[in-house]
């Protein structure tokens, strides 16, 4: 990127939004992933007409253009991995248009997802996805990757939220998709093309959300069984049970072994742990959903099951399911947390799996997740200065990844493919299927402007 | 079509599969709509192979295929507007498999609607859109159009359910999309573009469905307005209340007027009628939502709230609302049933524009819709026969879409664009979305065989 280029940015976003300091440099080089490749600069847009001329410049001089929120990304989606510029659209955080009434909240890409749950909390709805890292990520990222949460059984993902998008395209061009109505069959559905596209097809510069309200009852219950079957049954059973509930996470045995090592939690060391929140807005509703999903835990051989009596009991079962990603993340140099799907009946065989797969790869791994819609975050643990573990668990990873596939599932269940899954696609995705997303790549954006290297859409 | 070609289609699927009988082919130039388009043949597919070659033989001959479902569509989807091949996929009709645990069901396009529910009844589960046309309507009809039905406020439409596909691209490529995992955020959203695009990209050959429990208790409750800002504003009242009723529909006085005069209702002619229903697994908990229901209602000064106090008494105030779509197409020789969405808040203004509009064309129309979340159908009743008003009404809806759209809402809230809205995309659609549309189509159908003429991709 040459002096014209960058002085041509400055004049698009003005000083004050530019910058090729390296301290920036560095900063851009990496998200929450693993990965790390260098932008030559980085500027801060604040409006759709800037972001409109940046990838027009880019056209014109042939740099790639890499979208980014607040950089929370696992999977490399907001890594640069072309060089080029790095565009942080987290200055664009206003919200626009909050219409309770309407169930829709307008925003710009870089309101923190916080901050919108802040503003629809006194009115008692919610922005529904609750992603993990919902203090510090975007909506525009959410809709980048298409993010998920804890509560993706009942509640689904954040494609199931978005009603409409303003985008730039790849080639500069703005378009509108959607609009504020609940339900639109109105031509093809280009909302949902660009929800979890991270970044390559266009760059989102206006978001309408669908809103609901938050229901105002819980019941909390947590159970422990000594092999994994048994659990893998209850979850099936409890899916099967007639009721949803809005939470159902599970915790293998490294994972809890790995807590007991770090905390004073003194957690059994079971081959699995579930934990499960129903919601209503009557207590007698939330409980009676609580007994169908504790009647499957008790049939499928639970040793315990504990139920919470009290909110301070509730917060109390759930400590363990909250420390996890921090415990592990400190066991070794390095951690990647992957994010694979199965169907819920396949539990138990991909976790029995993903043991074998470390065992003969001798790769430490941890694993807990979202049992309730079936996407396990395995965690694997190593030194990267250790070439030989580290290929290791490349190894192990891409076993994982097959083996997922072969149950019925899929590469990546909420942080999407980025660098991390590119090398994988081919694995969940026919030639056809792959060539049809390489045709709506050069659709959007005939250069390969925008993100390029992602998603193994150019080679 | 030649002689040739029709002996090929009949290798291809067999004598008894195909038809170019004059009886045949006037059935399959209409569907529920009211445009007419006559094929030259009708095929009968059984599987993903035959279908395969019918699309290759169709690229190589150059003839139009349009699939067809049941052919309850509003909006003239399944009709051959280029004649050429009606491909009827109702024998590919197997429920292949219910895996209630992993919330799938994986189904054949030509499986009907209450067959799939038939089948997920005894587990108490459902696949929730529930088209009107449920009794006869197929599931690939319900994918090609992203069906909705009287619950989509609270449950989604189609798309919402929809994991994955397999699906023959017009240029006769196999493909499949998603998986069996509930969630996934590998590569584009394929599986979402499919859904809803009404055949013009590919031929759905196999679904796989995501189902949801049903739940077990109700509350109905039904009120009258004596004005439309009410009615609007008890509306919006209600999405802002903090509960969502799986069911609000509205009524409009034209639709009581006619009810009235064509059954012995006896119901109040006032400006608007509407129906609630909340659903739960526990009374307490449909009653709670009721209750905030019931004082939106009174806040917004209904003039009446009826509560059922029994399932025969909600069956009663149900009765109305069942009537409108029979009476109202009973009343003069043509009709045809709008399908416009806006924000809830947005009600009273479109109900008063379409009275207005009926006003100044001299047309008559009568309203009722799901208020729950802005989808209206307007029904507009006259003679054909009558040139001057068939203009007229012609007119009143295309004003009665721009206002529709300038209200921030929809051409079609279910029933699609097909041919029905075609000339009317651009009101809606901005010139860069409908070119980006078209260039999806290029990329999946070059030769432009599958159900040309729709949705105004080839101008």
């Amino acid at each position: 990127m040459n002096t014209e280029t960058k002085d041509a940015l400055r004049q698009i976003v003005g000083e004050a939004n530019f910058s090729d300091h390296i301290i920036d440099l560095v900063s851009y080089s990496s998200d929450a992933s693993e990965h790390i490749h260098r932008p030559q600069a980085a500027a801060w847009a604040t409006s759709a007409e800037q972001v409109q001329a940046i990838v027009q410049l880019a056209n014109d001089q042939g740099f790639p253009v890499t979208v980014r929120g607040a950089g929370t990304g696992l999977a490399g989606l907001a890594v640069p991995a072309r060089g080029g510029l790095v565009l942080d659209l987290s200055r664009m955080d206003q919200i626009l248009d909050l219409n309770i009434g309407d169930r829709v909240a307008v925003v710009q890409p870089g309101v923190i997802y916080a901050d919108l749950e802040k503003a629809l909390a006194p009115h008692g709805y919610v922005f529904p996805p609750d992603p993990a890292s919902g203090k510090a990520c975007t909506l525009g990222g959410n809709v980048g990757t298409n993010a998920g949460g804890v509560k993706g059984a009942k509640y689904g993902t954040t494609r199931d939220y978005v009603l409409g998008l303003t985008v730039v395209l790849g080639d500069g061009r703005l378009m509108q998709t959607g609009n504020r109505a609940m339900k639109s069959v109105s031509g093809f559905d280009l909302t949902r093309l660009f929800v979890g596209s991270e970044g390559v097809l266009g760059i989102v510069t206006e978001i309408i959300l669908k809103i609901s309200p938050k229901p105002s009852a819980t019941a909390t219950t947590l159970a422990i069984f000594d092999n994994l079957e048994d659990a893998g049954r209850a979850v099936s059973g409890v899916m099967a049970s007639g009721v949803i509930p809005s939470v159902l996470e599970i915790l293998g045995r490294e994972t809890l072994q790995a807590i007991n090592q770090n905390t004073d939690l003194a957690l059994p060391e079971v081959d699995a742990m579930l934990l499960a929140e129903t919601d209503a807005y009557t207590q007698g509703e939330a409980d009676f959903q609580m007994e169908r999903v504790v009647g499957q835990f008790k049939a499928n051989n639970a040793l315990e099951v504990k139920q919470a009596e009290s909110a301070a009991q509730a917060a109390e079962l759930w400590k363990a399911r909250k420390s996890c990603y921090a415990v592990l993340a400190r066991l070794r140099p390095n951690f990647v947390l992957e994010d694979i799907t199965v169907p819920m009946s396949r539990l138990a065989p991909m976790l029995k799996g993903i043991s074998q797969i470390a065992a003969r790869h001798r790769v430490q791994v941890a694993t807990f997740g979202h049992a309730g819609d079936g996407n396990l975050h395995p965690q694997f643990l190593w030194d990267a200065a250790d070439e030989d573990e580290t290929r290791r668990v490349e190894e192990a990873s891409a076993e994982l990844f097959q083996l997922a596939v072969d149950l019925g599932g899929t590469l990546t269940g909420e942080h999407g493919i980025g660098l991390s899954k590119a090398p994988y696609m081919h694995l969940e995705h026919d030639p056809v299927a792959q060539d049809l997303m390489r045709s709506i790549k050069r659709a959007c954006d005939p250069n390969n402007i925008l993100n390029p290297g992602k998603m193994a859409l150019d080679g």
